[in-house]
């Protein structure tokens, strides 16, 4: 492989894991924007989607370019799909921690989560930011055995999405319909989240693989 | 062109339109199911999303092999990039009726929506599948005209959806938290289903002009 060409492949992966990257901070700082009722955090967010969302167009452009100029086949052909496609999951996700902080400041000055979900919520919040940051890792090294564990790691979010709904269902909610909406749209936006990460890393196995994570053998 | 290569493109584009208009059947029928309480109906939804997902690999696989074997370039090489980014959107408007069904067979045999919300309910599904299904037709005659359209019909999905959360926000609600959760669920996954049509109708302006739709001067 001639070095323009490998070096026009690596910065694809270099664009991706910097905005998965990007996401996983958006998250975490939509996440504390939310608990705090910070509106001035919760528009760094709001601003930080619009570079996500160049970042993909110039990726795709890039990928395009690659695609007319190198005429890639086998792994790099596939290495370019896959690369398209991870970028529309990670708009997608920052889509997601931009609709959080715009949440946050809809409600503001008050809190969109009351007290004692608080704690759940920013779980929701570190698991997103944990499971981002190593679909970000996966996108990098392309190991295997680290892709492979995010499905698992999403089962936490899982959980705590349940638990979240077990509080909302309750008949000892006290915070009305406005509060019970807020969190619903909430937890839907950190469930996604995460499962865009995992999907993420999905990618990645069927990149090195060549099968779906789902027909693997567990691990 | 050669006849093969312009045969691959074309079912590739028929792969497309087959997908959108599934996912419009299955929004229409997921609504209903919903509506109706209607379980028998709600896991025909269920059961469908399967077959959505295997035409989206099958696309996929379709698109990789006409990069390898043809190696397009300029328009050819758009619309099969174009292709493999609408097939992700389509594959995700089928996840969404499949969250509408699953919302009906949880309720089962209760009804989700409360009554006086039925005709907002109706109207949001009448308007996500008339916009897959005008989707469908974008995709299939590449009407730069249709295609713009879209966003502007997308604005009753907006009204609506406005409509349902007033509903919800107003003091004189009487069904509790359970029936808010479902309903704040239920007008998110229509919301983003129309989302999904109206990101395909843009893409295909983009592929048709090399513009993004929102840069284009209004109609």
């Amino acid at each position: 492989m001639r070095d323009a060409y490998r070096e026009e492949l690596a910065e694809i992966t270099d664009g991706l894991e910097q905005m998965a990257l990007i996401a996983a901070s958006a998250i975490g700082r939509a996440t504390t924007a939310l608990l705090d009722a910070d509106l001035q955090l919760a528009e760094t967010v709001i601003a930080a989607d619009d570079r996500l969302d160049q970042l993909q167009r110039d990726l795709e452009e890039r990928a395009i370019a690659v695609l007319a100029r190198q005429q890639p086949v086998a792994t790099e052909l596939r290495t370019v799909v896959t690369a398209l496609r991870i970028s529309a999951e990670l708009e997608r996700s920052g889509d997601l921690a931009l609709n959080v902080a715009k949440l946050a400041r809809r409600r503001f000055p008050d809190h969109a989560v009351p007290h004692e979900l608080h704690a759940t919520v920013l779980e929701m919040g570190h698991v997103a930011q944990r499971l981002m940051a190593k679909a970000a890792d996966v996108i990098a090294t392309r190991e295997l055995k680290t892709a492979l564990e995010l499905e698992g790691d999403d089962d936490a979010m899982d959980d705590l999405h349940r638990a979240l709904f077990r509080r909302l269902m309750d008949d000892r909610w006290q915070h009305g319909v406005e509060d019970a909406v807020d969190v619903t749209l909430a937890g839907r936006f950190y469930e996604r989240f995460a499962d865009h990460a995992v999907s993420v890393a999905k990618r990645v196995v069927y990149l090195v693989t060549g099968t779906y994570a789902d027909d693997l053998p567990p691990q």
